[in-house]
């Protein structure tokens, strides 16, 4: 329990308007878009470093639990205040610092919304590629905090390949400096990466420099229809071959495709998957990746549904996003995974959570960023089917295991993820984790009870 | 002193014909490319990663120094054994494990050659891009310990770029595994950039998973006179806001110039600098590359002295790489650095270069990546202007720090570095890296006396 001692040194530091701790704020800070929530004990708005450097310092003194929180969009826990305490939002860190246009990065606060990033550094002619399903809502020290991930990836890689630089507030009210204003720099341990997907465990990102590349000129969009799953890895194998990169390869199975045509009546037509290309450059170099495109699948009985440049190919855009919210119709609970596979086990991973279904009789759908192997996995059920979801959990996280990959490729392992992440890291590893953890917050104050099982 | 009893441990887990003490083996073990030298106790070759780790346990039991070693071919000291103890040399781990032509990816032991690599993996129609000038002789694991870089770094990043997984053998003894077998992946701490570029002060790795690209088709290769270096901040904004990027961005300034070709009598014009750039890819985009580059020069008044496809390109490269040999016309000791400044900083940096010139008496040349913001500046000097190299190394690494830029962008902080470091990180940022240090090498066993000042 936070002593009224505590509230009121909290308030000294923040200032009395900048903390709460009435009933309807504490529920609005207790939970992120996973089902589980907790309780803090007060929700905390800090204006500066200095301020989040004396929260941390007297959180040491008192022994509470922080937990720094961006949009609350993540898909792990990682935002729950399991362990009460303070939340801390960084809502007035939202601020884009500086853009410099020949360097190309940009300066910003963790509280700024991804989305509002693209758009401001667009408006210079660059580009900041990340792009989360949420990036309308998530914000960048979030994105960072859970290393988000997007449909571009498989050209431009995901956060952590964008970040050079932070100012990171310590456990222990410590303000250190990690990375370089370069693009190179090897001065050092490279303690940037660290904190990067650390989910709130090991540091409070204060400033972040980001990046940037120039904006793309031209886009196109290509909608694939596969008559049978078993073209997939031949696919595959050739657009992941191809010179110059696809930007985006993304795959929507069968019962995503169902619930999408129930919703929107597409007149899609009957195929056993679609797959959704995303291709970016100069108008020339899309033209010619676009060409490569179609001469490839001429050959291989693929249906070219759609190609749409531009703005056009916002609207095929849309049947993908619409998947999470359609897949409602099958069911009112879902269970959802972010496997990762090498990406020649694709279709092995698809034709294993198609045999899910048949031995479990649970609509279990997957679809995603199969450019880089990472499928999306979704188990829906009814609250009577719960123990069932669970077992269909366990066989989704084993195959993709058994198959060589990842529990995880872009939303963190947090609370949800948490029993299962011994099954994929072995215990020395697991026991170097811990023992960072120990050394950079002693009195485990920062975000407690996550990643690591208690 | 190593006893006679650790001597005889040690021959217990290698077999004696995988260690030595003689002489003439301690004094081939001595040094880097650096004119650092100290002599080890014992030389040893381990065979595997259990041998490693039970050398590690015994160290901490007798407390000994180990010290890895991959080809010798460092920049800064890092595998020179300053407090005597055993010398791990990774030669007999030099096993190319696996081809993965499907997931593009190859597991590798330390001690291959990084360009017997690229052999091998472009005879499978594969590219591991990261080309450090020491490709030839340098191996894999020296590169990992360093985060070599390289002139492609423009458009394909450096060595931590591409690192997926390792295998550690912690200071302790204890094996570790990183990283995923995926693209993707973030499950508990990002572990594997806290050992890349951390110069055998953390682990020892014994097995490294590199990512592959497809191998490009085509290249291409431009030499470009500079008349005036006040072109150079326009055209380097001017090609990294290409949408797609050049591959290598080079400069050689004018004293680089002079020198190669005394060497070479090649008939350069009198130019203030020359730019080397690279282009792969499709041979219809690189064409179209070059067009852009061709176009965008015509307007500036830079001579396109040569453009050369292909197997011809490679004679262009020889011009860049005679520098390191041809510069010591102009003085008989080279203090050689390696500063990074953020791109729109380059002139600033090579003019402040060349007022050090007039300002000291000394050649002091620069050369190398500018596309990432990275020079070598050499300090070319004779045994009596040993101090004034000194100084004017000093007004290098500060000129750069000014710049916003970084003291090392390749060649790591070793032992030559060391006292810069400070001057770049501040107190609290490198007292966490020595707490890291401390954590995971308790007894202070590995590398010792690297990095940071003692």
């Amino acid at each position: 329990m936070l002593s009224l001692k505590v509230i009121k040194k909290l308030k000294k530091i923040v200032g009395k308007e900048y903390i709460s701790v009435h009933q309807e704020d504490l529920l609005s800070y207790s939970y992120d878009a996973t089902q589980v929530t907790s309780l803090p004990e007060a929700v905390v708005f800090p204006g500066s470093t200095q301020e989040i450097s004396a929260i941390m310092k007297l959180a040491n003194q008192y022994q509470f639990p922080v937990l720094p929180r961006g949009a609350g969009s993540g898909m792990s826990g990682g935002a729950v205040p399991i362990k009460g305490g303070v939340v801390l939002t960084m809502s007035r860190l939202n601020r884009i610092l500086e853009i410099d246009e020949r360097n190309m990065y940009v300066w910003v606060e963790p509280g700024v919304v991804t989305g509002d990033l693209q758009e401001a550094v667009a408006k210079k002619g660059l580009f900041y590629p990340p792009d989360p399903a949420s990036l309308a809502f998530s914000t960048i020290g979030g994105n960072v905090a859970e290393c988000a991930g997007g449909a571009r990836a498989v050209k431009y890689g995901v956060t952590k390949d964008y970040v050079m630089a932070l100012e990171v507030v310590l456990p222990t009210g410590k303000i250190i400096h990690t990375g370089h204003k370069t693009i190179k720099g090897v001065t050092g341990y490279n303690l940037t990466p660290l904190f990067i997907g650390s989910e709130g465990t090991l540091g409070i990102f204060t400033k972040i420099l980001l990046r940037l590349l120039p904006l793309p000129p031209a886009k196109a969009t290509l909608l694939l229809g596969l008559p049978q799953l078993e073209l997939l890895p031949h696919l595959l194998n050739k657009f992941l071959r191809f010179p110059e990169p696809l930007t985006a390869i993304e795959f929507i199975d069968d019962l995503c495709i169902q619930c999408v045509e129930n919703h929107f009546q597409l007149g899609l037509p009957a195929v056993e998957g679609l797959l959704l290309l995303e291709v970016d450059g100069s108008e020339k170099v899309v033209e010619i990746i676009v060409q490569q495109v179609l001469d490839m699948v001429k050959t291989s009985g693929v249906k070219v549904i759609e190609l749409a440049w531009a703005e056009k190919a916002k609207k095929l855009w849309e049947v993908r996003r619409a998947i999470s919210p359609a897949v409602f119709q099958l069911g009112s609970k879902k269970s959802s995974h972010d496997i990762v596979v090498p990406r020649a086990q694709i279709l092995n991973m698809v034709k294993k959570i198609q045999a899910l279904r048949q031995d479990y009789g649970l609509p279990v759908l997957c679809f995603g960023h199969i450019g880089d192997g990472n499928l999306h996995v979704n188990i829906m059920y009814d609250e009577t089917e719960e123990v069932k979801a669970q077992t269909v959990t366990e066989k989704v996280i084993k195959a993709a295991l058994i198959l060589g990959g990842t529990i995880s490729g872009e939303h963190g392992i947090g609370l949800t993820k948490a029993r299962f992440l011994s099954w994929e890291i072995n215990q020395p590893t697991l026991k170097l984790m811990q023992q960072l953890k120990q050394a950079l917050d002693p009195n485990n104050i920062l975000n407690p009870g996550k990643i690591f099982l208690e």
